[in-house]
């Protein structure tokens, strides 16, 4: 006997959490197609040598490979010719590149695909989680226009998730390099390890960031770190905040200017999408990945639980698919992290319970009743209902409790005097109310019911 | 410079193929949830010592293992710890024994991930597969009954996914052991040998097949051989023909009045779950996995399309998890390979181009528009239309043009005049219709439009 068991590291829900996991995919993907966002799936196995272009030590330490049997006893010294894709731009990029004489440019794609990395197990870390990512693809040149969609995008999605009052926090990796330009700092890589410590402004307090800055290892100039503490701290309040925070960076070089451009239209075109203005924000601390991303950058907050942090990222790149193709790829995308949200969101209450997907139960008196219970089965399917059939009878009782604890909302009863009255009996077990009818309007009543549910909001759990 | 390339043996899709397979999923899940089954997602990844209790050499040879990097330094001799998944019933069975308790029987569940197996590549045949799986569990036991409800959800999905007319083929394990003892084969082996040279009759002949079974190898008398060669050629050609061939049986042995018993049942549920007549039949041939499946089994069919051969499979099983449970868990399932069937239906001219996930092009004439443009877009997407806006103007035949290839139905364009006069102009590129609107009557005449579209059926391409 084995002791059946999952791997570390990996999300298995029980139905009714599937159910509510499964909504929120819904919702993602259809809010992505409602923007114009194609569907694109990757296998989950890329060849090693397409998938580890980019991949510095620590990425390739995180992979995992795939061997088939065969492979394995061939082949037991060389590297492993498969692996399984860690994020799903790898893969974007390696599409892109195959199928780009098929494609339509700017070609707008979501993918919501599982992706896998060898993380150290602990608590909230995921081995395997899903990624639910769109990006805008262009050829040669890509407008930052297509900047401003993506937060209309991501205000459409949470917006209708429901999980609360959310920011989209905005910055510009542009504007960042500027600013940084300017306080003397040019290097890149001087501005990121900056960026880090600053990163933990909330942790550690102002005076530490401030000392470690001024101190041995920075050296910086006590006026450019107190300027740049400042600058970090400029949270917009408002629309017209947002426009007068840019205004008040002043001329500055050239990177600045550009920077400032591009979050100006950006902001116009978001407030066009009817975004509201309340549900995004200037960000000046935001830089997300330092190496990859070159202009407009997101991350996404929940207003009352700043503790998960960032719900929905990502910005602007410069080439997608340097490795593969010759053609320049500029492109704009964001990233929800769903396997790590929705266990974040159980953890801190927020996941609703969702019912079942099962709308009827249809009980069995006994076994004489069943091919009528059948036929009622039939009819509600037919009308659209998912429905259930008992088909082992039990006592009544016993069938109710199951529809109850299972989160199934209408029990339809078919006794002998419903039968030969050619009625169902029917009890609304969210209302604890309970009706005949006739057999004919079953499905017609039904729907009354669930249209005036759909009309009052459901309660959270 | 990397050549962008998947492995060989998968199935990747370009977007207008995507947006088909995806159709088809969506139709698979909602059929199996109108039915009642609950969903479950397991990782693809599972433990090795978990998955691989039950295979044999030849399964062991078709797994692909998985290791991370550092477990692959750390273990380069030893197995690795994890495998993928070769089907979806090794971690039902595992899920089942996991979560016994949290579970309510029978447990209805279905499944629709993909799988992996290192067949040898060739034409057709996928390493990684998509299959769309329904089983219903029960506890020490189960009702036969519920074997009538899976060729209800079979015609319920394959009605609604319009490949063409079908047929459910039944049989029962059961009646093939008491047919075959009764004709001196008790043998389990000797009988699965008997019916794997029947399967040839249609490839080498019935001469071919009754002199190798009357022949050196097997030995079996000529007239158990001609009665066998009369059973295997039963189908049923309407529901009481089916009654009739069992009824011709006669009495037989215990496990033949089992076998006939079951069926009879079987046939009558599916009628009373108001299958057609012309969707089920009888064959006595059909015996499927003989070591797993114990009674009922299933195949399915496409009329015009024997060479496909069963595009839908499955049956009833004794035992679900012995290898991780104590408990009795008896089971009835079926399995679609969507992944090979969307192949085989594509290569047939039998999958109708989709057109787009996206219903409305919104144009733009300059870049002065824009804010209009994407007002409109706003309208639209809360009106429940997946909206395109073309964010960088170019020349508005080259806009058509994306639009007609991308198979978008409906162009909105909004010039100058249109801004002016509060209207849109909307090309219906199906109808090649033009008209223009007051812009706040737009949501309500596409809606129509639309309406109207559904009510005739779409002509396949």
């Amino acid at each position: 006997m084995i002791k059946p068991r999952t791997p570390p590291g990996v999300m298995e829900l029980l139905p009714p959490d599937q159910i509510a996991f499964q909504r929120m995919l819904d919702t993602i993907r259809r809010n992505f197609e409602r923007f114009g966002f194609l569907p694109v799936e990757t296998p989950v196995m890329e060849l090693s040598e397409v998938l580890l272009t980019k991949s510095g030590g620590e990425t390739e330490r995180q992979v995992y490979f795939v061997q088939s049997t065969g492979a394995l006893e061939k082949n037991a010294e060389g590297a492993p010719e498969l692996a399984l894709r860690f994020d799903l731009t790898v893969p974007l990029a390696r599409y892109v590149a195959e199928h780009e004489h098929d494609l339509a440019f700017p070609f707008r794609r979501y993918q919501m695909q599982r992706v896998y990395r060898g993380e150290r197990a602990q608590r909230g870390r995921f081995r395997e989680f899903y990624q639910c990512d769109i990006d805008v693809i262009g050829k040669d040149a890509l407008s930052v226009r297509h900047d401003a969609e993506l937060p209309a995008v991501i205000h459409a999605v949470f917006s209708e998730l429901a999980i609360g009052a959310f920011t989209i926090q905005l910055n510009n990796r542009k504007l960042l390099r500027g600013f940084f330009e300017a306080q003397g700092i040019a290097d890149g890589q001087l501005q990121a390890l900056v960026l880090r410590e600053v990163d933990k402004l909330d942790k550690r307090g102002e005076d530490h960031v401030r000392a470690t800055l001024t101190g041995e290892g920075f050296g910086l100039d006590a006026a450019a770190v107190a300027t740049i503490l400042e600058f970090v701290k400029v949270r917009s309040t408002s629309h017209a905040d947002a426009l007068a925070q840019l205004d008040a960076l002043g001329e500055g070089n050239q990177a600045l200017r550009e920077g400032v451009a591009e979050l100006r239209e950006v902001l116009e075109l978001v407030r066009a999408l009817g975004v509201p203005e309340g549900n995004y924000a200037l960000n000046f601390s935001i830089a997300r990945g330092l190496d990859y991303y070159t202009g407009t950058v997101y991350e996404t907050t929940l207003n009352d639980y700043p503790q998960i942090g960032s719900i929905c990222s990502g910005g602007r790149y410069e080439d997608l698919a340097s490795h593969y193709s010759k053609s320049k790829l500029p492109g704009v995308g964001i990233s929800i992290g769903l396997t790590r949200l929705f266990w974040q969101l159980r953890e801190a209450g927020l996941i609703a319970s969702a019912g079942s997907t099962v709308d009827v139960l249809v009980t069995q008196m006994d076994a004489q009743t069943l091919p009528h219970c059948l036929e009622v089965a039939n009819e509600l399917r037919q009308g659209g209902f998912n429905t259930e059939v008992v088909m082992e009878s039990s006592k009544l009782a016993k069938q109710f409790k199951y529809a109850d604890r299972a989160g199934i909302r209408f029990v339809v009863v078919l006794g002998e005097n419903e039968i030969s009255n050619g009625t169902v009996t029917v009890k609304d077990l969210r209302r604890a109310d309970q009706f005949e009818l006739p057999r004919a309007e079953l499905v017609r009543a039904l729907r009354v019911e669930l249209a005036q549910a759909a009309a009052l909001p459901e309660v959270p759990a």
